[in-house]
């Protein structure tokens, strides 16, 4: 799923972009000359997703001593993830790093732990040391796991939240995500990996249909874009360089509890969105329990067991560990979200939002009118917060409350489809663009997309992929 | 290191790329036809290296039925793993896939334990069970760890050879090697891991000092080219985007056993490359003994204990176990890869050559005239091979021997340098181009790689990214 949004104005990206170029271009770089820190308050932002790092690129950086806190050093470019993991991608168009902004900002790769309200300092622990055995496998001599505390003059909390399990046991251990790069590369890695291990010679017709039934649990716009994308790859690149034999085998299904899938799609683009999915080898099972996941199966309530060579798991949110340790707060009682007033301020136990404490992304939610926990909401509210800090930062008046707007929702559906929805505030369906299917919106899709796509390296990468992989088909190394 | 050799005549690639561009750009495609496997025999290439890989794209692939067993899904082009290493280019730019030439082939991702002359046949063992616990860590719930035999007609052993550590304690559990595309990226991986480490708060400037002391053992063209990358990084992007105080304390050392470096190189390039190399920061200690590895740390003889963050080992090469395990052929007493005839035939026992079974690339050498184990050798002795068999497989006489010609070598040694060497056969150092230095040998060094890149996307990717990051920097996510 994806915010139609406008992009920054770009002459902020310039700067920070081109600041390389010009020195090889040999143009003279005027340096950049702010504030020495003393003068400065302390800005410091708890994650780099779609709210930490909107905010991070929007705030004014020379007014503001930023402080950047989250254990990933990049932000995710959520849309395109699905794409990275059948390889219409590579998998660094999705990401952008947080150290683009560094040494003008303060970066530490690190979780956050515990946030004191009075004294106005976190306690933090680095997240280098786990990451280093998980990437590298190469254990580091020198003792990292130490806590650490950081004041701070302004806090705003986007650490997001993590997937959504509903306690099915087996989940963590056995199924993949797709919130991450990291994720992406797992699934591309693993897909290819049960073709070759299919293509052993030894191995039944039974074993080998079982290695090539991919299962995706959760039909919200994720689950559905994945699964167009995966049958984009079984029907093209697959076919082409695997034997016939071995693709006829390989079967999608899409699961799903609810008895439809995109539940926030207007009923006319669901309807068209089954119908242009349930194609040869994509079965759509609505109103179909999970209820347990060992290795290589699970056991579906309406089916019994079901063997598989991957899931995919991707059934909403739960709430991030740190969220759910802070006290002193206002929860929202089912997500245990922070609740915010319509200035994205967290509201204490007492009633009184926090001058010096925000809440953007899936981690918060406003009191009044709570918003769905997407890209588009938490990329408005970091849009919100830029303005607002950076008037305060030199000392003006921010009175305006947030408001969104929404610019409506798209997801592919594979064969060079997509849908797209933005239903008016009034609930009517006239006015322009509300609703599209097929290839206008497909077009609508990638441009929004490329749009979106942050930096000019990107840019330039994501659509020479898209041209590249189109002409020459998709890589097929599993790497 | 590199062999400048021509590439092949490109209409083969053209075929094989443009198969896709052409039913994109709906140009009718010319179904290709060729004779039933009946009546084909049965070509199997152990290995997909320079060797295997390279026999792979020239043999007549509608003449032979060709198998590829290789654990290795992909080919690394090995000159340009360095640079993925630093980050100058994507890795996937490294290495092509296998699958580019199936169903036209047959391909199995498997080891080959045991070779059976007499019966003419090979025991094999799928690769992609323990490939899957690393790269995915699910478990697959299929056993694919069954043993299984191929037989073949003719043979070529293309398995090539391992890293030397010259059993020195420690060194497999805590060095990286720089051999596959997966080693650069766990080399890139921890660059940037020991950078954000040193970068947490908490620690002193001795730990900082350790996490960033880059050691790199061994002083061939491996070691001095990722030497150099590494340094053109660390005063590059990493001084433009870590705190000062961080960058300066990162340390390049390079360690070798022999009093010079680049012993295959002439005197005075070796003088001219430890004159450029020997830069602020890029230490070489020749003549220096490591005795004993640690998580984080060594034991030279000449120093003592030596913390590091990371360790880059890379001191030549060990027989392949299958080498090493194949009996009733002859092979070379110290190496021990196996002799062959100068028609690259494997000699039996009995001082015969077998008619049916040939070894090129790093696991065979030359009975007469033993040859360096370099790409450039494996290259050469693999398109003699494929004239030969291509010659066969028209029932043609082919009885010219193989001919090593020595193209020259080249190294990157940092900052936009590099050396090329091509010692005149008769010893003398008059000709054209024998030796060069800097810039030249640059532009020599890169026009080179450009040239020998395999396939059309990979000439279009590898430029780009030469480009990209020279406008906008490396990239630094660690992804």
């Amino acid at each position: 799923m994806l915010s139609v949004t406008r992009t920054q104005p770009l002459f902020r990206q310039v700067a920070a972009d081109t600041l390389q170029a010009r020195k090889n271009f040999g143009i003279g770089v005027r340096k950049l000359s702010w504030p020495s820190t003393r003068h400065r308050q302390r800005l410091v932002i708890l994650g780099s997703g779609w709210g930490g790092y909107g905010l991070l690129r929007g705030v004014d950086r020379s007014r503001w001593d930023v402080v950047v806190i989250s254990p990933n050093t990049y932000f995710n470019f959520t849309p395109l993830l699905a794409g990275c993991a059948v390889g219409t991608l590579e998998f660094r168009c999705a990401i952008e790093p947080v150290r683009r902004y560094s040494p003008e900002i303060t970066y530490y790769q690190a979780w956050c732990d515990e946030i004191d309200f009075k004294q106005k300092t976190l306690k933090c622990m680095p997240a280098t040391q786990p990451v280093a055995k998980s990437t590298t496998g190469i254990e580091s001599q020198v003792e990292t796991s130490a806590q650490f505390s950081i004041p701070y003059d302004k806090l705003v909390i986007a650490v997001g939240a993590y997937s959504q399990t509903f306690d099915v046991p087996g989940v963590k251990e056995h199924a993949h995500f797709l919130k991450d790069a990291r994720d992406a590369r797992r699934i591309r890695s693993r897909i290819l990996e049960c073709f070759e291990q299919a293509n052993q010679p030894f191995l039944s017709d039974i074993e080998r249909r079982n290695l090539l039934n991919f299962c995706i649990v959760g039909g919200g716009p994720t689950g559905v874009e994945f699964s167009a994308e995966l049958h984009d790859l079984l029907h093209t690149d697959i076919q082409r360089h695997y034997p016939r034999s071995l693709a006829r085998l390989a079967k999608i299904t899409l699961y799903d509890v609810a008895p439809n899938i995109l539940g926030t799609f207007d009923q006319s683009l669901r309807k068209y969105t089954e119908k242009t999915l349930a194609r040869e080898g994509l079965r759509i099972l609505t109103s179909h329990h999970v209820e347990k996941v060992e290795a290589g199966k699970m056991w579906v309530k309406e089916q019994g067991e079901v063997p598989f060579g991957m899931l995919v798991w991707s059934t909403g949110l739960a709430p991030n560990p740190l969220i759910k340790s802070i006290r002193g707060v206002e929860k929202h009682p089912q997500t245990s979200s922070l609740i915010t007033d319509d200035h994205l301020n967290v509201i204490m136990e007492d009633g009184t939002p926090n001058p010096d404490v925000w809440t953007i992304g899936d981690a918060g939610t406003i009191k009044e009118s709570p918003l769905p926990a997407t890209a588009q909401v938490a990329n408005q509210k970091a849009k919100y917060l830029v303005k607002k800090l950076n008037k305060l930062s030199k000392d003006q008046e921010h009175t305006v409350p947030f408001e969104f707007h929404n610019q409506g929702s798209l997801a592919y559906i594979g064969n060079w489809k997509a849908i797209y929805d933005r239903p008016n505030p009034d609930g009517t369906e006239e006015g322009f663009m509300t609703k599209e299917t097929g290839r206008v919106a497909w077009l609508l899709w990638r441009s929004a997309y490329f749009t979106m796509t942050l930096s000019w390296r990107n840019k330039i990468l994501v659509p020479a992929y898209w041209f590249l992989n189109w002409i020459f088909g998709r890589d097929l190394t599993r790497f």
